[in-house]
Protein backbone atom coordinates (compact mmCIF):
# COMPACT_ATOMS: atom_id res chain seq x y z
CA UNK A 1 0.00 0.00 0.00
CA UNK A 2 1.40 3.29 -0.92
CA UNK A 3 2.85 5.27 2.40
CA UNK A 4 0.74 8.65 3.02
CA UNK A 5 2.97 11.98 3.74
CA UNK A 6 1.22 14.30 6.52
CA UNK A 7 2.49 18.08 6.53
CA UNK A 8 0.69 20.92 8.80
CA UNK A 9 0.47 23.93 7.67
CA UNK A 10 -1.01 26.89 9.50
CA UNK A 11 -2.33 29.77 6.96
CA UNK A 12 -0.54 33.01 7.61
CA UNK A 13 -1.10 36.64 6.76
CA UNK A 14 1.39 36.59 4.14
CA UNK A 15 0.25 33.21 2.41
CA UNK A 16 -2.97 35.79 1.99
CA UNK A 17 -4.00 38.01 -0.61
CA UNK A 18 -6.65 40.81 -0.75
CA UNK A 19 -9.47 38.88 -0.64
CA UNK A 20 -8.47 37.42 2.93
CA UNK A 21 -7.70 33.72 1.45
CA UNK A 22 -4.90 31.79 0.65
CA UNK A 23 -2.99 33.05 -2.74
CA UNK A 24 -3.22 30.35 -4.72
CA UNK A 25 0.61 29.53 -5.66
CA UNK A 26 1.18 29.14 -1.69
CA UNK A 27 -0.99 25.70 -2.39
CA UNK A 28 1.57 25.14 -4.94
CA UNK A 29 4.27 25.70 -2.29
CA UNK A 30 2.92 23.59 0.11
CA UNK A 31 2.69 20.70 -2.40
CA UNK A 32 6.65 20.76 -3.15
CA UNK A 33 7.08 20.82 0.49
CA UNK A 34 4.89 18.14 0.98
CA UNK A 35 6.86 16.21 -1.55
CA UNK A 36 9.87 16.75 -0.18
CA UNK A 37 9.11 15.98 3.18
CA UNK A 38 7.80 12.37 1.21
CA UNK A 39 11.07 11.82 -0.42
CA UNK A 40 12.71 12.48 3.65
CA UNK A 41 10.72 9.87 5.30
CA UNK A 42 11.86 7.44 2.38
CA UNK A 43 15.05 8.03 3.17
CA UNK A 44 16.39 11.00 1.16
CA UNK A 45 16.87 13.50 3.31
CA UNK A 46 17.52 17.02 2.32
CA UNK A 47 21.09 16.59 3.17
CA UNK A 48 21.32 13.14 1.49
CA UNK A 49 19.94 14.84 -1.55
CA UNK A 50 22.35 17.49 -1.79
CA UNK A 51 25.41 15.14 -1.25
CA UNK A 52 24.52 12.62 -3.70
CA UNK A 53 23.33 15.75 -6.06
CA UNK A 54 19.95 14.18 -6.78
CA UNK A 55 16.90 16.58 -7.36
CA UNK A 56 13.82 15.65 -9.21
CA UNK A 57 12.64 18.41 -11.83
CA UNK A 58 8.63 19.11 -12.05
CA UNK A 59 7.23 17.98 -15.62
CA UNK A 60 3.76 19.16 -14.82
CA UNK A 61 1.72 20.36 -11.90
CA UNK A 62 -1.89 20.83 -12.23
CA UNK A 63 -4.69 21.90 -8.85
CA UNK A 64 -8.53 21.68 -8.58
CA UNK A 65 -9.38 24.94 -5.62
CA UNK A 66 -12.51 23.45 -4.26
CA UNK A 67 -12.74 25.15 -0.84
CA UNK A 68 -10.63 28.38 0.28
CA UNK A 69 -8.63 28.65 3.62
CA UNK A 70 -8.54 31.97 5.28
CA UNK A 71 -5.86 33.61 7.63
CA UNK A 72 -4.65 31.21 10.26
CA UNK A 73 -6.66 28.19 9.56
CA UNK A 74 -4.97 24.74 10.74
CA UNK A 75 -4.30 22.99 7.00
CA UNK A 76 -2.71 19.30 6.28
CA UNK A 77 -1.51 18.00 2.96
CA UNK A 78 -2.04 14.44 2.51
CA UNK A 79 0.37 13.17 -0.10
CA UNK A 80 1.01 9.95 -1.46
CA UNK A 81 3.05 8.63 -5.05
CA UNK A 82 0.03 8.01 -6.82
CA UNK A 83 2.00 6.48 -10.50
CA UNK A 84 5.10 4.93 -10.55
CA UNK A 85 7.64 5.06 -13.78
CA UNK A 86 11.13 3.60 -13.82
CA UNK A 87 12.65 7.12 -13.53
CA UNK A 88 9.25 9.46 -13.67
CA UNK A 89 6.36 9.52 -10.50
CA UNK A 90 3.51 11.28 -10.02
CA UNK A 91 2.40 12.13 -6.28
CA UNK A 92 -1.07 13.01 -5.43
CA UNK A 93 -1.89 15.36 -2.77
CA UNK A 94 -5.35 16.12 -1.03
CA UNK A 95 -5.23 19.84 1.25
CA UNK A 96 -7.54 19.37 3.80
CA UNK A 97 -8.95 20.85 7.20
CA UNK A 98 -8.95 18.08 8.90
CA UNK A 99 -11.50 19.08 12.05
CA UNK A 100 -14.07 19.75 9.58
CA UNK A 101 -13.48 17.05 6.98
CA UNK A 102 -13.53 20.01 4.35
CA UNK A 103 -11.23 19.45 1.16
CA UNK A 104 -9.57 22.65 0.35
CA UNK A 105 -7.56 21.43 -2.75
CA UNK A 106 -6.63 18.70 -4.89
CA UNK A 107 -3.43 19.00 -7.11
CA UNK A 108 -0.53 16.72 -8.50
CA UNK A 109 2.77 17.28 -9.01
CA UNK A 110 4.88 14.77 -12.02
CA UNK A 111 8.20 14.49 -11.56
CA UNK A 112 11.69 12.84 -12.77
CA UNK A 113 14.16 11.47 -10.57
CA UNK A 114 17.66 13.12 -11.60
CA UNK A 115 20.92 13.49 -10.62
CA UNK A 116 23.40 16.71 -11.35
CA UNK A 117 26.39 15.47 -13.48
CA UNK A 118 29.04 18.40 -11.34
CA UNK A 119 26.44 19.44 -8.67
CA UNK A 120 24.03 22.41 -9.01
CA UNK A 121 23.62 23.96 -11.80
CA UNK A 122 25.16 22.04 -14.16
CA UNK A 123 23.05 19.17 -16.11
CA UNK A 124 20.68 16.84 -14.93
CA UNK A 125 20.09 13.35 -16.14
CA UNK A 126 17.64 10.91 -15.46
CA UNK A 127 18.06 7.86 -13.42
CA UNK A 128 16.17 5.16 -12.11
CA UNK A 129 14.20 5.83 -8.63
CA UNK A 130 15.76 4.25 -5.98
CA UNK A 131 14.74 1.25 -4.74
CA UNK A 132 15.40 2.16 -1.05
CA UNK A 133 12.18 4.53 -2.17
CA UNK A 134 10.12 2.58 -4.07
CA UNK A 135 9.82 -0.46 -0.46
CA UNK A 136 9.48 2.87 1.59
CA UNK A 137 6.53 4.56 -0.10
CA UNK A 138 5.16 1.35 -1.46
CA UNK A 139 5.26 1.02 -4.59
CA UNK A 140 3.55 -2.04 -6.52
CA UNK A 141 6.54 -5.14 -7.06
CA UNK A 142 7.66 -5.07 -10.61
CA UNK B 1 -9.26 37.28 -32.27
CA UNK B 2 -8.10 37.04 -29.06
CA UNK B 3 -6.42 39.95 -27.68
CA UNK B 4 -2.69 38.93 -26.15
CA UNK B 5 -1.42 40.23 -23.18
CA UNK B 6 2.14 40.33 -22.86
CA UNK B 7 3.83 40.66 -19.28
CA UNK B 8 7.73 40.99 -18.51
CA UNK B 9 9.52 39.40 -16.50
CA UNK B 10 13.31 39.24 -15.32
CA UNK B 11 14.32 36.20 -13.39
CA UNK B 12 15.56 36.92 -9.60
CA UNK B 13 17.93 35.74 -7.36
CA UNK B 14 14.97 34.83 -4.89
CA UNK B 15 12.74 33.29 -7.48
CA UNK B 16 15.03 30.62 -7.98
CA UNK B 17 15.88 27.59 -6.01
CA UNK B 18 18.69 25.93 -5.31
CA UNK B 19 18.87 23.86 -8.04
CA UNK B 20 19.44 27.08 -9.53
CA UNK B 21 16.91 27.52 -11.80
CA UNK B 22 13.32 28.86 -11.55
CA UNK B 23 11.54 27.67 -8.73
CA UNK B 24 8.43 26.13 -9.83
CA UNK B 25 5.58 27.75 -8.05
CA UNK B 26 7.42 30.80 -9.60
CA UNK B 27 5.31 30.30 -12.76
CA UNK B 28 1.94 30.38 -10.97
CA UNK B 29 2.87 33.97 -9.25
CA UNK B 30 3.66 35.25 -13.09
CA UNK B 31 0.27 33.43 -14.56
CA UNK B 32 -1.78 35.43 -11.58
CA UNK B 33 0.08 38.32 -12.46
CA UNK B 34 -0.60 38.01 -16.05
CA UNK B 35 -4.10 37.22 -15.93
CA UNK B 36 -4.87 40.38 -13.07
CA UNK B 37 -2.72 42.45 -15.96
CA UNK B 38 -4.70 41.05 -19.11
CA UNK B 39 -8.40 42.24 -17.17
CA UNK B 40 -6.76 45.36 -16.59
CA UNK B 41 -5.85 45.82 -20.13
CA UNK B 42 -9.38 45.38 -20.87
CA UNK B 43 -10.84 47.90 -18.44
CA UNK B 44 -10.94 46.94 -15.33
CA UNK B 45 -7.79 47.78 -13.61
CA UNK B 46 -6.46 47.00 -9.94
CA UNK B 47 -8.30 50.07 -8.58
CA UNK B 48 -12.09 49.19 -10.54
CA UNK B 49 -11.85 45.97 -9.26
CA UNK B 50 -11.41 47.13 -5.59
CA UNK B 51 -13.80 49.72 -6.03
CA UNK B 52 -16.43 47.47 -7.87
CA UNK B 53 -16.01 44.39 -5.22
CA UNK B 54 -14.92 42.22 -8.13
CA UNK B 55 -12.47 39.62 -8.00
CA UNK B 56 -11.83 36.13 -10.02
CA UNK B 57 -10.99 33.16 -7.67
CA UNK B 58 -9.40 29.87 -9.01
CA UNK B 59 -11.25 26.30 -9.91
CA UNK B 60 -8.52 24.70 -11.71
CA UNK B 61 -4.64 25.77 -12.66
CA UNK B 62 -1.86 23.63 -14.52
CA UNK B 63 0.92 23.85 -15.98
CA UNK B 64 3.53 21.88 -18.36
CA UNK B 65 7.44 22.78 -17.43
CA UNK B 66 9.49 22.58 -20.63
CA UNK B 67 12.52 23.92 -19.90
CA UNK B 68 14.05 25.91 -16.84
CA UNK B 69 14.91 29.85 -16.54
CA UNK B 70 17.99 30.52 -14.86
CA UNK B 71 18.41 33.60 -12.92
CA UNK B 72 18.74 37.09 -14.50
CA UNK B 73 16.73 35.42 -17.52
CA UNK B 74 14.49 37.98 -19.68
CA UNK B 75 10.98 36.09 -19.58
CA UNK B 76 7.52 36.72 -21.38
CA UNK B 77 4.34 35.42 -20.10
CA UNK B 78 1.56 35.65 -23.28
CA UNK B 79 -2.10 35.52 -22.40
CA UNK B 80 -5.23 34.69 -23.46
CA UNK B 81 -8.63 33.90 -22.76
CA UNK B 82 -9.02 30.09 -24.18
CA UNK B 83 -12.27 29.86 -23.27
CA UNK B 84 -15.42 31.88 -22.69
CA UNK B 85 -18.41 30.70 -20.54
CA UNK B 86 -20.86 33.20 -18.86
CA UNK B 87 -19.72 33.54 -15.54
CA UNK B 88 -15.99 31.44 -16.02
CA UNK B 89 -12.97 31.81 -18.04
CA UNK B 90 -9.82 29.80 -19.11
CA UNK B 91 -6.95 31.80 -19.46
CA UNK B 92 -3.93 30.08 -21.41
CA UNK B 93 -0.48 31.17 -20.77
CA UNK B 94 2.69 30.65 -23.14
CA UNK B 95 5.78 31.71 -20.79
CA UNK B 96 9.00 32.07 -23.22
CA UNK B 97 12.11 33.70 -23.67
CA UNK B 98 11.54 35.44 -26.92
CA UNK B 99 15.06 35.88 -28.27
CA UNK B 100 15.49 32.25 -28.13
CA UNK B 101 12.16 31.31 -29.22
CA UNK B 102 12.63 28.91 -25.72
CA UNK B 103 9.09 27.84 -24.54
CA UNK B 104 9.60 27.64 -20.46
CA UNK B 105 6.01 26.69 -19.68
CA UNK B 106 2.60 26.65 -20.74
CA UNK B 107 -0.32 26.28 -18.25
CA UNK B 108 -4.25 27.54 -17.87
CA UNK B 109 -6.22 28.97 -15.21
CA UNK B 110 -10.27 28.39 -14.82
CA UNK B 111 -11.11 31.37 -12.90
CA UNK B 112 -15.03 32.70 -12.22
CA UNK B 113 -16.22 36.43 -12.35
CA UNK B 114 -17.50 37.10 -8.79
CA UNK B 115 -18.23 39.94 -7.02
CA UNK B 116 -18.19 40.29 -3.12
CA UNK B 117 -21.71 40.96 -1.30
CA UNK B 118 -20.19 42.93 1.41
CA UNK B 119 -16.27 43.83 0.62
CA UNK B 120 -13.38 41.30 0.64
CA UNK B 121 -13.72 38.27 2.96
CA UNK B 122 -17.62 38.41 2.83
CA UNK B 123 -19.16 35.53 0.80
CA UNK B 124 -18.68 35.73 -3.29
CA UNK B 125 -21.17 35.09 -5.89
CA UNK B 126 -20.36 34.73 -9.28
CA UNK B 127 -21.76 37.47 -12.24
CA UNK B 128 -21.91 37.11 -15.83
CA UNK B 129 -18.59 38.55 -16.93
CA UNK B 130 -18.80 42.49 -18.07
CA UNK B 131 -19.50 42.63 -21.80
CA UNK B 132 -16.73 45.45 -21.46
CA UNK B 133 -14.12 42.84 -20.99
CA UNK B 134 -15.29 40.05 -23.43
CA UNK B 135 -15.20 43.13 -26.51
CA UNK B 136 -11.91 43.78 -25.17
CA UNK B 137 -10.71 39.93 -25.01
CA UNK B 138 -11.83 39.48 -28.43
CA UNK B 139 -14.96 36.61 -26.63
CA UNK B 140 -16.61 35.15 -30.03
CA UNK B 141 -20.40 36.98 -29.99
CA UNK B 142 -23.17 34.77 -28.53
CA UNK C 1 8.43 38.61 32.65
CA UNK C 2 7.88 38.98 29.15
CA UNK C 3 6.32 35.93 27.60
CA UNK C 4 8.55 34.04 24.96
CA UNK C 5 6.44 33.12 21.47
CA UNK C 6 8.38 29.99 19.96
CA UNK C 7 7.72 29.83 15.77
CA UNK C 8 8.69 26.60 14.40
CA UNK C 9 9.70 26.34 10.58
CA UNK C 10 11.76 23.70 8.84
CA UNK C 11 13.44 25.73 5.82
CA UNK C 12 12.17 24.24 2.55
CA UNK C 13 13.09 24.09 -0.87
CA UNK C 14 11.09 27.04 -1.97
CA UNK C 15 12.36 29.14 1.12
CA UNK C 16 15.96 29.11 -0.30
CA UNK C 17 18.47 31.13 -3.15
CA UNK C 18 20.74 29.39 -5.93
CA UNK C 19 23.58 29.16 -3.01
CA UNK C 20 21.67 26.78 -1.49
CA UNK C 21 20.79 28.80 1.61
CA UNK C 22 17.78 30.87 3.41
CA UNK C 23 16.48 33.43 0.90
CA UNK C 24 16.85 36.04 3.59
CA UNK C 25 13.42 38.13 3.24
CA UNK C 26 12.57 34.51 4.31
CA UNK C 27 13.52 35.54 7.95
CA UNK C 28 11.14 38.68 7.66
CA UNK C 29 8.43 36.35 6.35
CA UNK C 30 8.86 33.93 9.78
CA UNK C 31 9.13 37.11 11.84
CA UNK C 32 6.00 38.80 10.65
CA UNK C 33 4.31 35.06 11.35
CA UNK C 34 6.10 34.79 14.76
CA UNK C 35 4.54 38.27 15.87
CA UNK C 36 0.54 36.86 14.25
CA UNK C 37 1.50 34.08 16.67
CA UNK C 38 2.28 35.56 19.65
CA UNK C 39 -0.86 37.94 19.41
CA UNK C 40 -3.13 35.05 18.89
CA UNK C 41 -1.31 33.51 22.26
CA UNK C 42 -2.54 36.61 24.18
CA UNK C 43 -5.84 36.01 23.28
CA UNK C 44 -6.24 37.93 19.89
CA UNK C 45 -6.70 35.15 17.52
CA UNK C 46 -6.48 35.32 13.13
CA UNK C 47 -10.28 35.22 13.65
CA UNK C 48 -10.81 37.62 16.13
CA UNK C 49 -8.16 39.75 14.60
CA UNK C 50 -10.33 39.97 11.54
CA UNK C 51 -14.01 39.96 13.50
CA UNK C 52 -13.15 43.18 15.67
CA UNK C 53 -11.17 44.58 12.40
CA UNK C 54 -7.66 44.79 13.80
CA UNK C 55 -4.27 45.10 12.70
CA UNK C 56 -0.58 45.77 13.26
CA UNK C 57 1.07 47.69 10.27
CA UNK C 58 4.88 47.98 10.84
CA UNK C 59 6.85 51.19 11.39
CA UNK C 60 9.90 49.25 11.16
CA UNK C 61 12.12 45.80 10.78
CA UNK C 62 15.91 45.15 11.14
CA UNK C 63 17.78 42.08 11.20
CA UNK C 64 21.18 40.90 11.39
CA UNK C 65 21.89 38.10 9.56
CA UNK C 66 24.81 35.77 11.65
CA UNK C 67 24.60 32.64 10.72
CA UNK C 68 22.82 31.04 7.29
CA UNK C 69 20.16 27.56 7.30
CA UNK C 70 20.35 25.53 4.88
CA UNK C 71 17.87 23.88 2.92
CA UNK C 72 16.26 20.74 5.72
CA UNK C 73 17.39 22.57 8.82
CA UNK C 74 15.20 22.89 11.43
CA UNK C 75 14.68 26.26 12.93
CA UNK C 76 12.94 28.37 15.80
CA UNK C 77 12.21 31.58 16.13
CA UNK C 78 11.81 33.13 19.79
CA UNK C 79 9.91 36.37 19.99
CA UNK C 80 8.84 38.75 22.85
CA UNK C 81 7.81 42.24 22.84
CA UNK C 82 10.70 44.42 23.94
CA UNK C 83 9.19 47.65 24.08
CA UNK C 84 5.25 48.91 24.61
CA UNK C 85 4.45 52.15 24.20
CA UNK C 86 0.80 53.33 24.26
CA UNK C 87 -0.05 52.21 20.36
CA UNK C 88 3.25 51.04 18.97
CA UNK C 89 5.38 48.09 20.50
CA UNK C 90 8.55 46.40 19.27
CA UNK C 91 9.05 42.53 18.89
CA UNK C 92 12.47 41.00 19.09
CA UNK C 93 12.94 38.22 17.44
CA UNK C 94 15.56 35.69 17.70
CA UNK C 95 16.06 32.66 15.13
CA UNK C 96 18.07 29.51 15.95
CA UNK C 97 18.33 25.97 15.49
CA UNK C 98 18.13 24.41 19.10
CA UNK C 99 20.16 21.46 18.92
CA UNK C 100 23.15 23.32 17.93
CA UNK C 101 22.50 26.48 19.54
CA UNK C 102 23.35 28.14 16.76
CA UNK C 103 21.77 31.77 16.57
CA UNK C 104 20.73 32.36 12.56
CA UNK C 105 19.47 35.81 13.14
CA UNK C 106 18.02 38.59 15.29
CA UNK C 107 15.60 41.25 14.24
CA UNK C 108 12.83 43.79 15.27
CA UNK C 109 10.11 44.56 14.23
CA UNK C 110 8.06 48.12 15.26
CA UNK C 111 4.60 47.95 15.01
CA UNK C 112 2.05 49.94 15.68
CA UNK C 113 -1.97 48.35 17.08
CA UNK C 114 -4.04 50.06 14.67
CA UNK C 115 -8.16 49.33 13.73
CA UNK C 116 -9.66 49.56 10.14
CA UNK C 117 -12.24 52.37 9.91
CA UNK C 118 -14.72 50.51 7.47
CA UNK C 119 -12.98 47.18 6.80
CA UNK C 120 -10.09 45.84 5.28
CA UNK C 121 -8.93 48.43 2.63
CA UNK C 122 -10.36 51.77 4.45
CA UNK C 123 -8.36 54.18 6.76
CA UNK C 124 -6.50 52.74 9.82
CA UNK C 125 -6.38 54.35 13.06
CA UNK C 126 -4.15 53.66 16.13
CA UNK C 127 -5.43 52.43 19.25
CA UNK C 128 -4.26 51.59 22.57
CA UNK C 129 -2.63 47.59 22.55
CA UNK C 130 -5.52 45.83 23.87
CA UNK C 131 -4.93 45.52 27.99
CA UNK C 132 -5.30 42.03 27.66
CA UNK C 133 -2.32 41.79 25.30
CA UNK C 134 -0.52 43.76 27.52
CA UNK C 135 -1.13 41.20 30.53
CA UNK C 136 -0.89 37.92 28.54
CA UNK C 137 2.62 38.92 27.39
CA UNK C 138 4.07 40.57 30.30
CA UNK C 139 3.91 44.68 29.63
CA UNK C 140 5.11 46.57 32.90
CA UNK C 141 2.10 47.60 35.18
CA UNK C 142 2.13 51.25 34.71
CA UNK D 1 29.32 60.65 -7.62
CA UNK D 2 27.02 57.58 -6.47
CA UNK D 3 25.29 55.94 -9.57
CA UNK D 4 21.84 55.26 -8.67
CA UNK D 5 19.71 52.29 -10.13
CA UNK D 6 16.25 52.19 -11.17
CA UNK D 7 13.94 49.16 -10.83
CA UNK D 8 10.70 49.34 -12.19
CA UNK D 9 7.70 46.84 -10.20
CA UNK D 10 4.14 47.37 -9.72
CA UNK D 11 2.50 45.88 -6.80
CA UNK D 12 0.37 42.26 -7.93
CA UNK D 13 -2.13 40.73 -6.02
CA UNK D 14 0.06 38.58 -4.54
CA UNK D 15 2.99 40.70 -3.13
CA UNK D 16 -0.60 42.11 -1.03
CA UNK D 17 -1.73 40.99 2.21
CA UNK D 18 -5.54 40.46 3.76
CA UNK D 19 -5.81 44.02 4.26
CA UNK D 20 -5.23 44.81 0.47
CA UNK D 21 -1.58 46.57 1.07
CA UNK D 22 1.98 45.31 0.49
CA UNK D 23 3.33 42.23 2.73
CA UNK D 24 6.17 44.17 4.01
CA UNK D 25 8.09 41.44 3.28
CA UNK D 26 7.92 42.22 -0.07
CA UNK D 27 10.04 45.33 -0.03
CA UNK D 28 12.85 43.31 1.01
CA UNK D 29 12.28 41.21 -1.79
CA UNK D 30 12.45 44.19 -3.71
CA UNK D 31 15.54 45.49 -2.19
CA UNK D 32 17.38 42.31 -3.07
CA UNK D 33 16.34 42.29 -6.52
CA UNK D 34 17.65 46.01 -7.24
CA UNK D 35 20.91 45.25 -5.52
CA UNK D 36 21.60 41.96 -7.84
CA UNK D 37 20.38 44.76 -10.92
CA UNK D 38 22.67 47.70 -9.50
CA UNK D 39 25.71 45.03 -9.51
CA UNK D 40 24.61 44.04 -13.49
CA UNK D 41 24.64 47.13 -14.62
CA UNK D 42 28.12 47.85 -13.41
CA UNK D 43 29.40 44.63 -15.58
CA UNK D 44 28.93 41.62 -12.98
CA UNK D 45 25.78 40.38 -14.40
CA UNK D 46 23.91 37.11 -12.88
CA UNK D 47 25.29 35.24 -15.55
CA UNK D 48 29.20 36.26 -14.86
CA UNK D 49 28.36 35.75 -10.81
CA UNK D 50 27.38 32.43 -11.65
CA UNK D 51 30.58 31.69 -13.97
CA UNK D 52 32.96 34.01 -11.52
CA UNK D 53 31.69 31.78 -8.26
CA UNK D 54 30.70 35.16 -6.94
CA UNK D 55 28.30 36.14 -4.89
CA UNK D 56 27.00 39.21 -1.70
CA UNK D 57 25.13 37.41 1.78
CA UNK D 58 23.71 39.59 3.50
CA UNK D 59 24.95 40.92 7.11
CA UNK D 60 22.45 43.27 7.99
CA UNK D 61 18.91 44.66 6.30
CA UNK D 62 16.92 47.49 7.89
CA UNK D 63 14.26 49.10 6.54
CA UNK D 64 11.60 52.00 7.44
CA UNK D 65 7.81 51.80 6.21
CA UNK D 66 6.57 55.12 5.16
CA UNK D 67 3.09 54.38 3.56
CA UNK D 68 1.73 51.48 1.84
CA UNK D 69 0.92 50.85 -1.45
CA UNK D 70 -1.75 49.37 -2.52
CA UNK D 71 -2.39 46.24 -5.31
CA UNK D 72 -1.61 47.83 -8.70
CA UNK D 73 0.21 50.83 -7.43
CA UNK D 74 3.30 51.22 -10.05
CA UNK D 75 6.56 51.46 -7.56
CA UNK D 76 10.12 52.50 -8.10
CA UNK D 77 13.29 51.29 -6.43
CA UNK D 78 16.17 53.98 -6.11
CA UNK D 79 19.46 52.56 -5.01
CA UNK D 80 22.99 53.46 -4.51
CA UNK D 81 26.01 52.20 -2.40
CA UNK D 82 26.48 54.34 0.35
CA UNK D 83 29.22 53.04 1.93
CA UNK D 84 32.58 51.24 0.44
CA UNK D 85 34.43 48.96 2.52
CA UNK D 86 36.76 46.99 1.23
CA UNK D 87 34.99 43.67 1.34
CA UNK D 88 31.82 44.97 2.45
CA UNK D 89 29.28 47.20 1.10
CA UNK D 90 25.91 49.05 2.08
CA UNK D 91 23.61 49.89 -0.49
CA UNK D 92 20.88 52.47 0.26
CA UNK D 93 17.19 51.85 -1.49
CA UNK D 94 14.16 54.53 -1.34
CA UNK D 95 10.91 52.53 -3.11
CA UNK D 96 8.42 55.50 -4.14
CA UNK D 97 5.38 56.27 -6.39
CA UNK D 98 7.13 58.65 -8.77
CA UNK D 99 3.96 60.46 -10.20
CA UNK D 100 2.61 61.34 -6.61
CA UNK D 101 7.09 61.73 -5.33
CA UNK D 102 5.28 59.40 -2.35
CA UNK D 103 7.80 57.75 -1.28
CA UNK D 104 6.87 54.65 0.60
CA UNK D 105 9.90 52.97 2.36
CA UNK D 106 13.38 53.37 2.97
CA UNK D 107 15.75 50.80 3.15
CA UNK D 108 19.48 49.86 3.60
CA UNK D 109 21.23 46.39 3.32
CA UNK D 110 24.62 45.72 4.39
CA UNK D 111 26.45 42.86 2.09
CA UNK D 112 30.27 41.23 1.58
CA UNK D 113 31.36 40.53 -1.32
CA UNK D 114 32.43 36.70 -1.54
CA UNK D 115 33.91 33.97 -3.61
CA UNK D 116 32.45 30.22 -3.35
CA UNK D 117 35.38 28.15 -2.81
CA UNK D 118 33.82 25.39 -4.76
CA UNK D 119 30.87 26.78 -6.19
CA UNK D 120 26.93 26.62 -4.43
CA UNK D 121 26.74 25.49 -1.33
CA UNK D 122 30.65 25.23 -0.90
CA UNK D 123 31.96 27.65 2.29
CA UNK D 124 32.70 31.38 1.43
CA UNK D 125 35.01 33.82 1.57
CA UNK D 126 35.48 37.27 1.34
CA UNK D 127 37.16 38.84 -1.72
CA UNK D 128 37.71 42.42 -2.06
CA UNK D 129 34.74 44.18 -4.58
CA UNK D 130 36.22 44.36 -8.08
CA UNK D 131 37.47 47.66 -9.12
CA UNK D 132 34.86 47.28 -12.54
CA UNK D 133 32.17 47.63 -9.61
CA UNK D 134 33.66 50.49 -7.74
CA UNK D 135 34.11 52.34 -10.80
CA UNK D 136 30.78 51.69 -11.93
CA UNK D 137 29.10 52.67 -9.31
CA UNK D 138 31.22 56.12 -8.24
CA UNK D 139 32.79 54.79 -5.21
CA UNK D 140 35.66 57.93 -3.66
CA UNK D 141 39.25 56.83 -5.13
CA UNK D 142 41.33 55.54 -2.19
Amino acid sequence: MAAEGRLQRELTWGDCDPAGIIYYPTYYRWMDAATWALVASAGYTAARMRAEQCTMPLVNAACDFLSSATFGDPCEVRSHVSRWGRSSFTVTHEILMVAEARVLARGVESRVWCRYEHGPGSPLRSEPIPQEIRAALGAPSV
